[in-house]
């Protein structure tokens, strides 16, 4: 298996994106308050990454499949957090 | 141009992708409170964006560079957002 340079860039992303919402788990699951966060930006990525698995899944392609199964669980905790600490 | 279901799924994802942080630019730009929302969940995004355009420049495909575009726009709004109302 050989990679270009383009393959490496697109591996590179995949995996920075598989952690954009690691940080906001972190600090409302630290601070317990959630108010200013929008729902509905989580439950839109929810869909999108529902989405993104089933295209991942059809292309066998491990990269989307993973970056999103990845980002799937952590929306589903930010979500959960959200609906707990909404009112804090 | 033929389009496969697969291809139709890819650009649904794509745009959903595009307007997942639109709702929260709204309510911080309503609520003018941003103190709970991650300002690393933003750069990290920042960052990720940057990536995926130069990707879709590379790879000439006009879906990426769209969707990564778009949201670049609205992550840079997000950040000036959160900079200025970070302790109302």
């Amino acid at each position: 298996m050989e990679l270009s340079g383009v393959d490496i860039l697109g591996y590179v992303a995949g995996l920075i994106t598989a952690f954009t919402f690691l940080p906001q788990v972190l600090k409302t699951w630290k601070t317990k308050s959630a108010k200013d966060v929008s729902l509905a930006m989580f439950l839109i990525a929810l869909t999108n990454q529902i989405l993104w698995l089933a295209f991942g899944i059809l292309r066998a392609d491990p990269v989307i499949i993973i970056t999103n199964a990845v980002m799937l669980f952590m929306t589903s905790i930010m979500i959960a957090l959200k609906l707990k600490y909404n009112h804090s």
